[in-house]
């Protein structure tokens, strides 16, 4: 379902072609002769863009008359060499495994900038990059690398917002500025990436995947599968070693559904701890001048991740829990139970308690989802850019500790006074929400210790950049800015 | 519930009249004297944003004095013919039917440029656009189209990403190359259209009423209204033609709950499906540089909505089933089966099978739907803007794979045994299932075959740009960029 | 879960120093000395992207050995008074309340531009703000306000769309002009608000909080507290007072339930009366020249947050009614319906009117919020951006239509015969149903009043500028977006 596509679509109406007209940011003629070596979907593309930003194109192929017609007509598609030789600045928009047959033109592009466009297949840790090698093989020209993170699509459709940046690394300075130039002319916005050894990481950059998700999908799983095995244990296998009894059905949904709100609440509550721990961190040091460690720089960034797995696994757990009346088996249940109440002749069933505490944590779960939805909303990128940072340290910080003291009450009701009943206890083992409470009860008090007047000041200090032992010693910018991190979590 | 407007609120709080300071995107001042013919809405933002930008604004009217209040002070309003006769560019912010009153001021305006910003009310399919009546009625001046895309709101709240593009034509490249200039000093971003035959559909694109999903739109009501009434003959005619038996109040919530995941599976194996075709093809070729056909072509750039739809469909069946248990006539069956078992002394109807079928598909199909949601958030414009190809292609494709397995399963765990079953077979009809389970299967085996190590090794290679004749051709752009449909299914 | 943290990490894997590299968005070198003053993370941020605009940053501390390791190489730190006589343009980045104590530095400063990027603790209603001080005590030096709302997080990572405009007032203009030619320099936009004394209101833009949303979450809250109570006296006291029946356990979930749903079609209807009274005031002026009074501006301005309340309360009755087949109570009642109806030996207690009523309003009502949740996805700003203004018309009005029809459908259908039961008046008080609907009635009737033809071609010719007395009185620019408010609501 890719959006630039149908983007792509609503422009051009009527043209299935591709002669689509491009946006032509800069008016005055570029005047430059802009060489291509290859003639793929990235080449054809690149060539139109540049036409669009007034530039000269020349098209190198080995087979022009073949791929002439594939090109714009204003586009000059020519022998590999004619390019080359006309060209001051030339593309290399061909697979890396091939460049060594360009070798037959290195007098052509001698003294000239070749841009390497090319990525790699897999994530390398080190070794020469493909750019490396092309400044290898061609010691004579100047190589940039850049452009790989830019897509066929990106450049037919024209950069939007979250794809505008093109990184750029180059020995040789006066070829990374005039790529520059052209990068600005075409409508991107070029970041300069410094040397040819950075081509690694530049090449390596379109190739992550969700690199800031690894971790905190991680310990979702592994949360996920430890609370799966404890209730396993705990509610299927205790009764059928026990009692004998076979409750192997409730794997599928009953098991998922203790477990799911187990890791949201934990997630939740890991998203406000790392915050815990740097005010406290701030509070012992006196200073806010310090370098937080750093485990926690990496989960201070990592609280949206967070706080995003918490929220999928809150609402996986909303609807597996409206899903468990509709099941055969709550049926069956519900049947026997007639039966039997009929068979005691109980004319009233009612049971007050039983009846309060299911109406208190289903209204008190289902405020605790509808917060955690506005939070998951507001994290949106183009929700987070439209509001200011007052209210989003207000949605993230505020809403959130509500949300997790709505989600805390909402396990405290459900296990009411439950974990009192050595009868719960399977196995010698506490149930489950004994056992997700420690850490959201931990991080709620550990807030409320820091609201309290003296610790609260103390802080509000150190973060003015007041330090324990001087009482002034020097100045600091506008309030509300002046650390990010911190404001976001209120700490 | 525009946004725009609630924007406009925030930058100008304790502003009611409408002066407003406006984005200043250009420092040096423009000196150039803009007109503008008309005295509407439209006209006083345009105003107001010639003067943010530092042009000198004359407004023609034919009551200057009644409007003058209406304008910034900045900006002179005076009558129609001292405007024309001041500027050199003219704009005509007049409504296209009272073009002719501007006759008058022909003289004035000769030699001029002018610019049409008006719409129509109708898609035209040809005919002379406004555009160009304006210019047969004026051959002395240079007509140039554009603006009319562009809402009175925007230009006053300032250019934002999704509207940013003007799109401009002119037979004279003079005169559009002078309303480019004037477009980028707004901070928007002309795109040249060319000649002002183009003006038709120009003239169209504000009209258009989301042209990209009236083909799944369509699909996906025919397909919703074969399939209820498929169901409702199965369902309901038949039970009331062969046994008497009035279920007709099935039909608002039944007989729709089970047509809706029908259309929602076949919907969704119809996004996967043409990158399938297009991967047969381009086996069948031996290369990629065949153009596909122009449905394939047109199919494969409307996966995206194909998804949504489906995931549309999905979502509601989702509500429909939770709602499932909360009518009354579940009640009513409830409450009789109840009776029923205490008169046949039943103490225990448990039925493993029936509990292990529902439990199984049940979860199953919880999960597939919090995979369709991943894959719907991720075809938000912000979120697909804020990942890279490689992210977005394993979203789109592996996990889109993923919920199409797991919607497969789930409707497969549904079907249980019954599909063997002859009793379910009313007027000769197969359940449902049956049917719809035909083209997510075929789309899954042809995609399993394709992951063969022989098949999928060929692919690559012609992915790559090898043809079948010769070993190495040519030489193509950075892989992983090369071909921006193919990827994103992973053909 | 800040945005912003996950993506400057996106671009800068592997740097966990802050050395990152910055878009260099101008190529041509600055050749400008900037000072800072001050030390802090707004003040390295700024630095940071100074430098990467090409410009030559001295930054002033009081302790300048202490902090220049904190800064980028390039940045030279050296003291306050190094800093101020160096450059020509200086940043004050240090809290308000220190200010004074560069009144040492007053010689240095004068005749230069002073940037105060200061923020203030809470939002002022008057009286002088930071910068005026400034300016009193540096009388010398052209003091301009600005930067205040650019967070450390949005320097570091590049601006965005929703956070590129940079606002700036100052007395003196030429102090103004260069420090927008910087802050275009450095990838922001400058806007112009004017004097010095715009800069309370400068200053006060970070500290509001969601300012648009205010009247509209207190009218959700008052219809709440005001629903929620009569919901209680008709529902729970009533039953107690009367009949000594103790059903207070309907508080946490019954009486919210049937809160919500009548917050959510009050706020609905909400929506789509200001667009009514608009329509009816043109048609009695007979003219669209007439400014609206000023609640009705401020009303048609919050549509959308009235909007959006109304999809929230909507959402969360629906999640509230899918639980109540899950409580306890609803278990207790259907095992004592079953007991009932085997004493009384009722085979079959199907009722056909309850079945029919139940199935519809489900159905309607499940149909209303799958339209409201369209509705509030398109106003999301990504989406909203990425279609033309007929089709966020369309969705906004004739599905938003639609949307309120489905819901007064979905409640007379709840109602069904019941508003004429007189034993539903509890205390006089008729169900809520019926007090609900008179707004959502009345909206619907007086658009069903404006499609009539007559009416339907008065207002349109209004629209197009006609007045009562003249016929064609002047001319208006192009139709369908000469009114943004109007057209949204389709009027």
């Amino acid at each position: 379902m890719p959006d630039e596509m149908q983007r792509a679509l609503i422009r051009s109406r009527g043209d299935t072609g591709g002669c689509r007209p491009l946006e032509a940011c800069m008016s005055e003629p570029c005047n430059q002769v802009v060489g291509i070596l290859g003639t793929g979907d990235f080449s054809r593309s690149l060539a139109r863009r540049l036409l669009a930003s007034g530039c000269h194109v020349v098209v190198g192929s080995r087979t022009p008359k073949r791929f002439v017609t594939l090109f714009p007509e204003e586009a000059e598609v020519t022998s590999q060499l004619e390019a080359a030789s006309q060209a001051d600045l030339v593309f290399v928009a061909i697979f890396p495994e091939h460049h060594s047959t360009l070798l037959e033109l290195k007098p052509a592009l001698a003294g000239k900038t070749l841009v390497d466009v090319s990525n790699g297949l897999h994530v390398k840790r080190g070794g020469p990059s493909h750019a490396e090698r092309l400044a290898d093989m061609f010691p004579e020209s100047h190589v940039v690398k850049g452009f790989n993170t830019i897509s066929a699509w990106v450049l037919q459709t024209g950069p939007r917002d979250g794809s505008r940046q093109v990184f750029l690394c180059s020995d040789s300075s006066n070829a990374k500025s005039s790529v520059m130039v052209l990068c600005r002319r075409m409508g991107f916005c070029p970041v300069d990436m410094g040397l040819l050894s950075s081509s690694v990481e530049v090449e390596n950059l379109p190739l992550y995947l969700f690199p800031s998700w690894g971790t905190p999908i991680l310990i979702t799983l592994i949360l996920f599968f430890f609370f799966y095995l404890y209730n396993f244990v705990h509610d299927v296998l205790h009764p059928f070693v026990k009692e004998g009894k076979n409750v192997f059905y409730k794997m599928p949904i009953e098991t998922i559904n203790v477990t799911l709100p187990s890791v949201a609440l934990v997630m939740l509550s890991l998203v406000y701890m790392p915050g815990l721990c740097a005010a406290v961190l701030q509070l012992r040091w006196g200073t806010k001048y310090n370098r937080f460690p750093d485990w926690l720089d990496k989960w201070l960034i990592k609280r949206k991740q967070f706080g995003l797995c918490s929220f999928l696994c809150a609402a996986m757990h909303a609807i597996y829990s409206l899903c468990l009346p509709m099941r055969q088996s709550a049926r069956y249940r519900l049947l026997n139970a007639a039966f039997k109440q009929v068979q005691e002749g109980v004319e009233n069933s009612w049971s007050d308690k039983g009846v309060w505490r299911m109406e208190l944590y289903l209204s008190v779960g289902i405020m605790a989802l509808g917060m955690l939805s506005l939070l998951a909303i507001t994290s949106l990128p183009s929700v987070a850019d439209s509001i200011n940072w007052r209210e989003f340290s207000f949605i993230q910080s505020t809403l959130g500790h509500c949300a997790l003291t709505m989600a805390t009450i909402h396990t405290l009701l459900f296990g009411w006074d439950r974990a009192f009943d050595p009868a719960r206890y399977h196995f010698f083992l506490p149930p489950t929400f004994v056992m997700v409470l420690i850490l959201p009860i931990t991080v709620l008090l550990g807030r409320l210790t820091l609201l309290l007047p003296c610790m609260a000041h103390r802080l509000r200090q150190i973060r003015r950049g007041r330090e324990r032992s001087r009482h002034i010693r020097f100045t600091l910018p506008s309030d509300g800015y002046y650390n990010g991190l911190d404001d976001v979590s209120n700490v």
